[in-house]
C-alpha cells in the first residue's frame, strides 16, 4: 500500500479547486474578476505560520460578493483548542489545509450558498471534515430538493448511511438558537472523518474530492433558474435583513470563525463571509400568506428535502 | 440608618430615566416616535422571570435608529454565569434591572454612543455597574474632548481616582483584537461597585444617578453641533463599513449581549443595538492624509482627551 502525503495532496487538490471555481463563477461576470490576496500567517517564534490565498469577487452583477479562498497553515494550536480537538491538554502542532466558499448573489430570489472542505492534523491524528449548506431568501422548494438531491448522491456512492447523518449534523451546526431558527435549508456537514482509523483516510479524501468537484452541480443550476425571476426594492429590502441573521450565526456561532480568528488567521479572510449590504430593523413583522412569513415558518424548523 | 431598597429603587430611577430620554430624543424628531414593546421574560418552572420596556425610534431625521431599553429581570444564573459572577458554582437567585441605550445617527458626521447603567444582585450580593462611550466615524477631537470632560466631571464629584480607572476599564473593554483597533474613542466604564462593601452602595447608587441625568450633556451637544455638517455618500458609506466593526464588537466580545442571550432575555431588545445599514466591503483600504485613514489611526490606539 502506498503512503500518501494528504498534507501535500489535499492542500494541492484545494488549491486547484479553487481556481477552477474562480474560473467558472467569472464566466459570469463580464466586468468584475476575483482579486486575489496571497498572505502569510506569523507564527510565534517566527517558526513558519502558513498561509493562504483569499480570492474575492464583489460588485458582481450576479455576484454581489463572492469569496472563494484557499489556506494552508501551520503552527501550535492554544491549549484549548488541543484539548478540545483530541482531548489533551498538551501544546500541539497542527496543519490545516482548506477551500472555503461563501457566495452572496444580488438577486434576493438566488440564495446564498457556503462549502468548505479540509484537512486537519493535530499531533499525529489526520482527518477530513467540511460540508456544504443553502441559505434562501425565498424559498423555492424544487430548488431545496436540487441542493439536498445532488448532495445525497454524491454520499450515496460512498455510503447510504451518510446522506442522513450529514444532513442531520448540518441542520444541528446551522442553527440560532436565540432565534429558534435555522441559518438555511441546510445541506451537510461532517467532520473527524479518519481521525478514528487512519487506513480510511484514502476513502475519505476521496469522497472530499468528488464533492469538491460537484459543488457547481449542487449550486450553479440554482443560480442559471433564478436569474430569470424578477424582484423589487421590498424583496431586496427583505434580502438584506435576513442577512443579518447570516452575521448573528457567524459571529455568534460559527466554528470556523472562532477558530480562524483565535489561531490568528487573516481576518479580512475569515470574515469575507460576510455580507455586503446588510440591515438590522427593530423586531420587524411579516404578513401571513405572504412570501416572507413563508421563509420563517419553513426556518423554523428542519424538512427532509429528498 | 436607613435600609435602601436598591431593586426597587434603582428600577424606578432606570424606568424614569428611560422615559425622560424617550422625550428628549423625540424632540429631534418631527415624523417618529419611540414605538414601545413591553415583554416578560420566561422563567423556568413558571417562575416569574421579570420582564422589561423596549423603545425603539426608527427612521428619524436625526436618529436612524435609537434604542433606549428599560428592563428588570429576576430568576436562576446558569451554573457558569453564577461562577463567573460570584465565584461559586451554584445554581443561584439573580436580580437585575438596568438602563441600555445606542443611537445610530443618520449622519456619518454625528457619533454612534452607548451608554447603560445597572444594579446587579446574585445571591447575597449586590452592585452596580455601568458607562458610556462613544463611536465616532469622522473623528473631532473637540468633540472626544468634550465627551470625556463631562465625564471626568461626574467622577471626579466622587472621587477623583475614579475616572482614570474607569476610563481604562473601558479602553480595554471596547478593544476588538482580531482588528487591532478600539471601537471608539472611549468614555468609562464600571462594574462590582459596591460588591466587596454593601455600606458603599448608597454613594454608588447616588454617582449612578448623577450620570444617567448628566447624560444628555455628554452626547447631545456634539449632536447639535455636526447636525450643521454636510457629507455624502462617500462619508455614508465609511459609516456603513464602520458600522461593521459595531456588530462584531457586540456579537464577537460584548458581555452584556451574550449575558442577555444566555439567560433567555428577549432577542430584539438585545439585538437593538445593531446599526440599521451595514457594509462589509472585503479589505478596503483608504488613502493617507484623508479624514477616513486619520480615524483608523485614532483607533489603532488609546488617547487621554482631557
Amino acid at each position: 500500500m502506498k503512503s500518501v502525503n494528504y498534507k501535500e495532496e489535499a492542500s494541492s487538490f484545494f488549491l486547484s479547486l479553487q481556481k477552477k471555481i474562480h474560473g467558472i463563477l467569472e464566466e459570469y461576470e463580464p466586468e468584475q474578476r476575483f482579486r486575489l490576496d496571497k498572505w502569510e500567517r506569523p507564527e510565534k517564534a517566527d517558526a513558519y505560520g502558513g498561509g493562504g490565498i483569499s480570492g474575492v469577487l464583489e460588485k458582481g452583477n450576479v455576484f454581489e460578493k463572492a469569496g472563494v479562498n484557499f489556506s494552508a497553515v501551520e503552527g501550535f494550536l492554544p491549549l484549548e483548542m488541543t484539548k478540545k480537538l483530541i482531548g489533551k491538554s498538551e501544546e500541539a502542532r497542527f496543519f490545516a489545509t482548506g477551500i472555503s466558499l461563501v457566495i452572496h448573489p444580488r438577486s434576493p430570489m438566488i440564495p446564498t450558498t457556503h462549502a468548505n472542505l479540509r484537512f486537519l492534523q493535530v499531533a499525529d491524528l489526520s482527518w477530513f471534515g467540511g460540508g456544504a449548506d443553502l441559505t434562501p431568501y425565498y424559498i423555492f422548494e424544487e430548488d431545496a430538493e436540487h441542493f439536498h438531491s445532488v448532495l445525497k448522491k454524491n454520499c450515496d456512492d460512498y455510503d447510504t448511511s451518510w446522506y442522513p447523518r450529514f444532513k442531520k449534523t448540518c441542520d444541528e451546526y446551522f442553527y440560532l438558537p436565540h432565534r429558534k431558527e435555522a441559518r438555511g435549508i441546510g445541506g451537510i456537514f461532517f467532520d473527524y472523518l479518519g481521525k478514528e482509523d487512519s487506513s480510511k483516510l484514502d476513502n475519505y479524501f476521496s469522497f472530499v474530492k468528488q464533492l469538491g468537484e460537484a459543488w457547481t452541480e449542487t449550486y450553479l443550476p440554482i443560480v442559471d433558474k433564478r436569474l430569470k425571476d424578477s424582484w423589487g426594492e421590498k424583496e431586496r429590502h427583505f434580502q438584506k435583513s435576513r442577512r443579518g441573521r447570516y452575521v448573528e450565526f457567524n459571529l455568534l456561532h460559527d466554528k470556523g470563525t472562532h477558530f480562524g480568528l483565535k489561531t490568528n488567521g487573516r481576518t479580512e479572510s475569515i470574515l469575507m463571509s460576510l455580507p455586503p449590504e446588510v440591515i438590522w430593523d427593530y423586531s420587524p413583522q411579516y404578513e401571513k400568506g405572504y412570501r416572507e412569513a413563508k421563509t420563517l415558518e419553513v426556518l423554523s424548523g428542519f424538512r427532509d428535502w429528498v
